[in-house]
C-alpha cells in the first residue's frame, strides 16, 4: 500500500463544479419527445406549445338552472310591468350546461321568474347574452394553453380536456442508472452476513428520483472490482441518459469511480468543497453523464440533489424546481470554513417570541441517515460564508410540508425509552403531534432550551450536593426562564452486562477491576454524571476503569456493545438490558423529568404532552418497558 | 316544470359543512393496514410504529480511509517522539465503512500517517473509538424509526432499510370513486357531437386524488336518470372510501344526486356557503361519504380540495398537508360577502418596492378552468371576511413550486396573438421565463399596471383627439408612473366576416344595416374605443347596431361567434380571422405596445422579454400570423 496508487480529491468550489457540469450538459440535447394520452400526462414535461383544438364551451349554454329566452321580448318588463312568456315557445326550461336552444339568447335564473303552469312571469329585461356562457369564453379554438417546458398538473389536465386536446407531445423520463458499488453490500432485502452492510442508499435515492420525475434504474451493487465497474459503467451509459455510481468516489484503495470514469471518458470533477458530499466525482462517458456519489448515505442523498437534479432539469428543459422555504433563525454559533458549501439539515421549532421559527441543527455527520429522515429542511450555508452566528436569519428549504412542522415538538435532551412510546401516542393523538426528539443528554438538553431551541427537554442531572435531580442545575444553568419541570417516570438505572453476567460484577466498585472494561456516556448525559458521582463516592479515579474514555450517545448504544461483546458493561436503564438481552445489575432509582419553558404551555400540541403523560394507557405501556416507576408520570414536580 | 320538482339548496356555512362531514367520519374506522416491501413504500402512510430491527451499522467500521490500530499503542506518539507500527500486524490499512479488524479498536486517516514500506509512522496518539463508527451509532436495534401516521418519504426508506426492516406496514390507500353525470357529456378523448360536451372533471379530479395518495377509480359518465344514478353510487359504495359524484347536486330538474343520497341513506349537506363551490352535498350511504361535487370544474376541484382530502386524510390516519404559502399583498378591493367562503385563485407579481409580491386575482367564475390552470395559488377569503381591502396582507397558499413564481412575468392587458408567440419563446429562453397573460382589455391593463399589478400591460388605445395611441391616455391615467412603451406590433384591424362575406360587409357602415349583427367587445378594450371612433366618425349611434351591447373579452372570441354564426361581423385582427378561417375587411393599422413601469427593467426577465421581441425569430414568427408589422417591435415609443 503506497500513497501513490491512491488518487487524490483535486477540490473544485460547489458552485464552480455545478457549473462545469452544466456547461458540459449544454451540449446535450434535451430529452426527445413522446406523445402520449393526455389523461395521463400528469407530472410530465410538455415538448411543444399547446393550443387548443376546439372551443369550449363549444355551444352557447346556460349559466344557470332556469329558462332561455328570447330577450327582446322582455325589454318592457319592469316590477310595476311584468312580461308574461309562454312556455315552452317563448321561454324554454333549462339546467346549467343545457345548450341554449336556437333562436333564444338570454337566460333568467330559476329564482327570478314566477311560475304558473304553461307560463312564466318576469320582472326585469332579460340583456342579450344574460347568464349564458359564450362559446370560447372559456377556451377559444387555437389559443395557447401551454408553453413547451412546463410541468402538467391535474389541472392543466383538465384545461387541455376541455379544449379537446387528446394527446401531447411530453419529454420522455430521464432514465437513471443507479449503480451502487461495494464488495460488502447486499442489496436490501438480503440478510448481510458478517462485515457486510445493507445497500440502502440505491433505494433511497431511486425513490428521490422517481419523485423528481425521472425514470430511475437500480442495479444490484456491483462489487469494488475495477474491470466489473467498467463492464457496468459502459453498459449502463449505452441505455441512461445519467448514471450514478454510489460510493467508491474518493480517494480509498478501491475507489475506482474515478479512475474508470477517466479512462472511459472525461473526469470533469474530483472532489467538491462542500459538506456532506465532498467525495464527488463528476464525469462524462460516451456522451451520458457520469456522477460518481459519495458513498454515505446523506452525503449522496445531498449531492444526488445539488448535482444530478440541475442535470435530469436540464434535460427536461425546465427550470430546477424549488422548495418551499421559510425564514427561521440560528440560536447557536453555526462555524463553517469559508470556501466550503455546508448544508445542514434541521428541525423548526417555535420561537418562544413568536418570531421566527428556530433553526435547529440536527448531527452533521455525512452518514447520519436519521438526521435526514427527521429534517423538517436544509439550510444551506454557502461557500461565501465563514459560518452563521447566533441570532442570524436564514432561508430553510422545506422537506416536508408546513403541517408538519406545525404539529412537531422539537425535543432535545437525554434519551430514554418512554419517549418513543410518548410519540407513537402523541402520533396517535388527534390532531396527530410529531415529536422529534433529539439525544444530546441532558446538559445540553437544558443548554439547548436556554438557547431557545426546542419546546421541551428530557432531563436526570442528579446534584451530589442536595442529592436531588434537576432543580439544582435548572436553578444554576437557567435562572431567568419561566418552566416547569413535569415527571416522565422514575427509572432503575444499573450496570448493564452481558447474560449470565460471566465477569460476576456486583456494583460500580468492579468498574476498577483490571478485567472489566466500560462502555460509557458522553460528558452531559445525566448518566455520566451519575458515573462520576457513583466513582467518586467509591474513591475510583476515572484512569483506573478501562474504556472510561469510550462513549456511547444512547442506552441503547450501551446495551449494543456489550452485546456484541466489545464492553462488559455499562451505565444504563433497565429497559435497555431487556431490550438486548442482557442482564442488569440495579444501583439506583433516578428521576427523569421533562422541563417545559412556560411560554410554550399555551399551545395545543404541549397540552397534548401533558394528557397523555397523565393517561393511564400510556403509564402502563410505559411500566410494561420495565424498570419505570409511573407513580409520578406528568406530575409538575418544580417550577420557576 | 314546476318550482316543488327543485330541492333548493340548504345553505350550510363552510366550516361548519367540513364539521359535520369529519365529525361524521370520525365514527368510521382508519382504513386497514397492509404490509409492502419497504422499497415500494415511498408516498404511503405508516400504519403502526416501526423499530428498528438491527442496528446500524452492525459492526464497527472505519469512518475514514487510513489504517486501523491499536490505540494504547500509540499513546506516547508525538511529533517529538513519533511511533513507528508494524504494517499489516499493528497497523492494517482499509477504507471507509471496512470493518474494524478484530483488536484494533481506532483509525488514523491516510493523510494522518508516514507510510512506509511495511510500516506507518504516526506523530500524534489515537483516541480509542478514533474515526470509528460505533455499531449503532446510527440506529440502535429496537429503536422507533417512525411513529404511525407518518407519509413515508424516500429519506425514511433509507432509514427503515439501514434497520433491515425489510417491509412495513401502511394504510391501505382509500378508493375514490369518481361517477361523472350528464346526459349531454362523453368522456375525455371521444369527440362530442351537437350539445354535447366533454367531461374532462373526472381526469382532472383523479390526477389530483393520485397526487394525494388516493387510488381514483373513474367511471364512465353516467346519464341524468335517477335510476342509473341510483345503481350507480350503490354499486361505488360497494368498493370505495369515498364515492364523488361530479355534477348534478344542485337544485336543477335533474339534479338527482341529493334525491339519490338522501333516499340511499343520510344526506348531511346540500348548499354550502362557499364560492366556488356552493352545490355541494355531502352524505353518506351504507356506510361510505358520498359527495356531490359541482359540475363547474373549478367549483368540483376546490370541493374536492376542502371537503375530500381532509376526509381522506382523516381515513388514513394523517393530518391534512398543508400547502407551503406566501405572504402577499392584494392591491384591489376584493369584496365578498359576510358568512361566505370564497377561494379566490391568483397569480403572484413582482412589487415594485421590492417588498412581499402582490396577489393578482384571476377569473373568478367557477367555471374558469383557465383561472385554475395558471393560478400560482389560491387565495381564501374567510367566512368571518367581508372582503379584503386595497393594501391587505394576505397568505397565499402555493399551488406551483416557488421558482415558477420567480420566473413568472404577469402580463394584464389587451389580447393579442403574438402574445402567445411571444410566451413560447420566453419558455425556451434559457433560464426559462414564464408569460402569464391575461386579457382584461387594454384599459384595465394600464389600471393595473397603475395599482401594482403586472410587470406590462398590453395596450393599444386609440386617442382621438390626436390620432396617436396609449400615450395620451398613460399621460392621462399614469402621470407619475416611470414606465417605457414598447412596441410590439403594428397589426391590422378589419370586420371579421363569415368566409365569402355573404352579407357583403365593406365598412363599419355597414353596422348599422338592419341584416347585420355585430358581435362586440368589452368597454375598455382597445377595439371597443376603436369602434366607438369609427361609429362617431361615421355619426353611427350605438343603438342603431344590432348586437352592440353583445360582449366577447378576444379577438378569438369574436371570431368564434362569427363562425358558429351568432353574429355576422366583429372588429378584429386579421390573426383571428385566419386562424377561424373567416374573411377579412381591413379598416385601419393600429399600434400595440408594451408598458412597462421602469422599476422592472432590471429584471432578467424582463430582459429577456426585450431580447426576445428584438430578436428576428421572432419577429418573423410573428409576421407569418399574417397583418402584423415588426417595423417597430421592440423599440422604445415612449418613456416617462
Amino acid at each position: 500500500m503506497s500513497a501513490d496508487r491512491r488518487v487524490y480529491l483535486k477540490m473544485t468550489g460547489a458552485e464552480q463544479a455545478l457549473e462545469i457540469l452544466l456547461s458540459r450538459a449544454a451540449q446535450l440535447p434535451v430529452l426527445p419527445a413522446e406523445t402520449i394520452p393526455t389523461t395521463e400526462a400528469s407530472g410530465r414535461v410538455t415538448a411543444a406549445p399547446i393550443y387548443a383544438h376546439t372551443s369550449a364551451p363549444t355551444f352557447p349554454a346556460a349559466a344557470m338552472d332556469g329558462y332561455a329566452v328570447v330577450s327582446a321580448l322582455t325589454f318592457a318588463a319592469s316590477e310595476a310591468q311584468p312580461v308574461s312568456l309562454c312556455v315552452p315557445e317563448e321561454a324554454e326550461p333549462l339546467d346549467t350546461g343545457d345548450a341554449l336552444p336556437q333562436g333564444k339568447d338570454a337566460v333568467y335564473k330559476i329564482e327570478d321568474v314566477h311560475e304558473e303552469p304553461g307560463s312564466i312571469t318576469v320582472l326585469a329585461a332579460a340583456w342579450p347574452g344574460q347568464h349564458v356562457r359564450l362559446v370560447g369564453e372559456e377556451v377559444t379554438a387555437g389559443e395557447l394553453l401551454i408553453t413547451s417546458g412546463e410541468w402538467i398538473g391535474p389541472q392543466h389536465l383538465g384545461l387541455l380536456l376541455a379544449a379537446q386536446v387528446w394527446s401531447v407531445p411530453v419529454r420522455r423520463k430521464p432514465v437513471v442508472t443507479l449503480i451502487p458499488t461495494g464488495t460488502e453490500c447486499v442489496p436490501a432485502g438480503e440478510e448481510p452476513g458478517d462485515a457486510q452492510f445493507v445497500e440502502y442508499n440505491g433505494p433511497m435515492l431511486a425513490a428521490a428520483l422517481d419523485e423528481w420525475g425521472a425514470e430511475p434504474q437500480l442495479l444490484a451493487p456491483v462489487p469494488d472490482d475495477r474491470e466489473t465497474l467498467t463492464k457496468a459503467i459502459l453498459q449502463a451509459t449505452d441505455n441512461s441518459d445519467l448514471v450514478a455510481v454510489i460510493a467508491g468516489s474518493s480517494a480509498g484503495r478501491e475507489d475506482f469511480v474515478p479512475h474508470v470514469i477517466s479512462e472511459l471518458g472525461e473526469l470533469l470533477v474530483h472532489g467538491v468543497r462542500m459538506m456532506p458530499g465532498k467525495p464527488l466525482a463528476l464525469g462524462w462517458v460516451a456522451d451520458t453523464p457520469v456522477i460518481g456519489l459519495p458513498g454515505y448515505c446523506v452525503a449522496a442523498w445531498i449531492a444526488l440533489d445539488d448535482y444530478a437534479r440541475p442535470l435530469l432539469c436540464h434535460l427536461l428543459g425546465v427550470a430546477v424546481p424549488e422548495r418551499p422555504r421559510v425564514q427561521a433563525r440560528v440560536q447557536r454559533k453555526l462555524p463553517s470554513s469559508a470556501g466550503m458549501r455546508e448544508v445542514i439539515r434541521v428541525a423548526l421549532c417555535d420561537s418562544g417570541d413568536d418570531e421566527k421559527p428556530i433553526a435547529v441543527p440536527l448531527p452533521r455527520g455525512s452518514g447520519s441517515i436519521t438526521s435526514l429522515a427527521m429534517a423538517h429542511g436544509l439550510l444551506p450555508v454557502d461557500e461565501a460564508s465563514e459560518g452563521l452566528d447566533t441570532g442570524t436569519e436564514v432561508d430553510v428549504e422545506l422537506l416536508v410540508p408546513l403541517e408538519e412542522i406545525e404539529r412537531s415538538i422539537v425535543a432535545i435532551g437525554s434519551h430514554d425509552l418512554a419517549l418513543a412510546v410518548l410519540a407513537e401516542q402523541l402520533a396517535q393523538a388527534r390532531p396527530p403531534v410529531k415529536l422529534v426528539s433529539l439525544s444530546t443528554g441532558s446538559a445540553e438538553g437544558l443548554a439547548a432550551l436556554g438557547r431557545g431551541e426546542g419546546l421541551m427537554a428530557g432531563t436526570h442531572l442528579l446534584d451530589p450536593a442536595t442529592q436531588q435531580y434537576n432543580i439544582a442545575y435548572i436553578q444554576r444553568w437557567l435562572p431567568k426562564l419561566p418552566l416547569i419541570l413535569v415527571n416522565l417516570t422514575f427509572r432503575e438505572v444499573g450496570l448493564l452486562v452481558s447474560p449470565g453476567n460471566p465477569k460476576a460484577i456486583s456494583d460500580v466498585g468492579d468498574l476498577a477491576r483490571e478485567d472489566v472494561t466500560l462502555i460509557n456516556r458522553q460528558p452531559g448525559s445525566g448518566t455520566r454524571v451519575l458515573l462520576d458521582f457513583l466513582l467518586q463516592q467509591r474513591s475510583i479515579q476515572p484512569q483506573a476503569v478501562r474504556g472510561y474514555e469510550r462513549e456511547a450517545y444512547t442506552h441503547t448504544m450501551v446495551a449494543e456493545a456489550i452485546r456484541q461483546g466489545s464492553a462488559d458493561t455499562g451505565l444504563g436503564i433497565l429497559a435497555a438490558a431487556s431490550a438486548f438481552g442482557l442482564d442488569f445489575v440495579p444501583v439506583t432509582e433516578e428521576r427523569y423529568d421533562l422541563a417545559i419553558p412556560k411560554v410554550f404551555l399555551d399551545l395545543d400540541k404541549v397540552a397534548a404532552v401533558l394528557q397523555v403523560l397523565r393517561d393511564p394507557g400510556f403509564q402502563s405501556e410505559v411500566t410494561h418497558l420495565g424498570g419505570y416507576s409511573v407513580r409520578s408520570t406528568g406530575e409538575v414536580v418544580y417550577e420557576q
